[in-house]
């Protein structure tokens, strides 16, 4: 195989969820298009490498110094959704429900990885949440293992600021079913069952 | 969602087989990354697409005039293997199992999509099969209708060489079953039987 052809193949394959044939399979692809596709793709990479940066306020990723989300006026500054990554800022954007700021950790605690508290974007939080200014702070960190661990902290973080805090609700998923549903995910959804009114 | 960000969650999903939300996952673990491994990512796709041209005689991807197949002496070039793609060529010589020269056609016969005998690598391959110079020739199509119509057309095309012609057999899949086999490829693993000594 021709060495600028491994090469690409090898690059791609580090990619998550790219394992060596899908990886072959893009590159080949790449090749066949016209080489100003190529070129393309690849400004847009180094494009958003480099103008993508953290958000001065919350940590979302941004192309000025405040993300989209936190330079508009229209949102809702009194709420703040504490998230693990970016990626769960557009997660829940998707859904359109949720008018409120953000702030992005940059990750989970995982002591086995070497993540402490000082690898996070917790500082800053502490600093954003004050009674006078913020009214919740919605915890929604994934419910894992690291997700749990990190809203524990800074439930604990934010205690003593006196402002309410919530955890995103955890039960069955929509569409699931109870059959197939995990012992923990079922043992959540019974505890935090919703009253019919 | 900041525009670079969407221009390359858009360049991504463009992609064969990457759907929007692969798409995303890939943009945002690129962000997470350190720069130099997206500008290195980058730089790969231009080398690729830059670098990689048709060899001069088989039509494989190369980096110079001839693949490093036509130009290994150590292969038999009175054997010729036709295939549809490059990514062909990777897949047979992934088994090992073959050390012969090929040719590949850049696609296959396919009139609905515009793709008639001038758009292939057809001409340069009758200029190759020379009853002296070549033994066989095997064509290595896809068993697909566009694949099958391709192989016809070869078979037409070099039949008064008087070159030895084979098709790559059709019939059951290593691993696979007669219970789920579909008709056809039956049909084909009956016709094709191989006689047992």
């Amino acid at each position: 195989m021709p060495k600028a052809l491994d090469h690409l193949i090898e690059a791609l394959a580090s990619l998550p969820g790219i394992g060596r044939k899908s990886a072959a399979r893009l590159a080949f692809h790449i090749l066949k298009r016209p080489p100003q596709e190529a070129a393309d793709l690849a400004a847009r990479i180094v494009a958003a490498r480099e103008k993508l940066r953290p958000c001065n306020n919350c940590g979302n990723l941004a192309e000025a110094d405040l993300c989209d989300i936190c330079a508009n006026p229209a949102r809702d500054n009194s709420i703040i959704c504490v998230v693990e990554e970016s990626s769960d800022v557009a997660a829940i954007e998707a859904t359109n429900d949720y008018r409120g700021f953000y702030h992005v950790l940059g990750g989970a605690l995982s002591p086995l990885d070497g993540v402490g508290p000082e690898e996070l974007n917790l500082d800053s939080l502490s600093g954003r949440v004050s009674p006078g200014a913020v009214r919740e702070v919605i915890i929604a960190t994934n419910p894992s293992t690291e997700g749990e661990a990190t809203a524990s902290y800074i439930i604990t973080l934010l205690r003593d600021s006196g402002v309410k805090m919530s955890r995103i609700a955890r039960g069955l998923p929509a569409g699931g079913s109870l059959e197939f549903a995990d012992r923990t995910t079922l043992a959540r959804a019974l505890e935090n069952r919703t009253t019919l009114k």
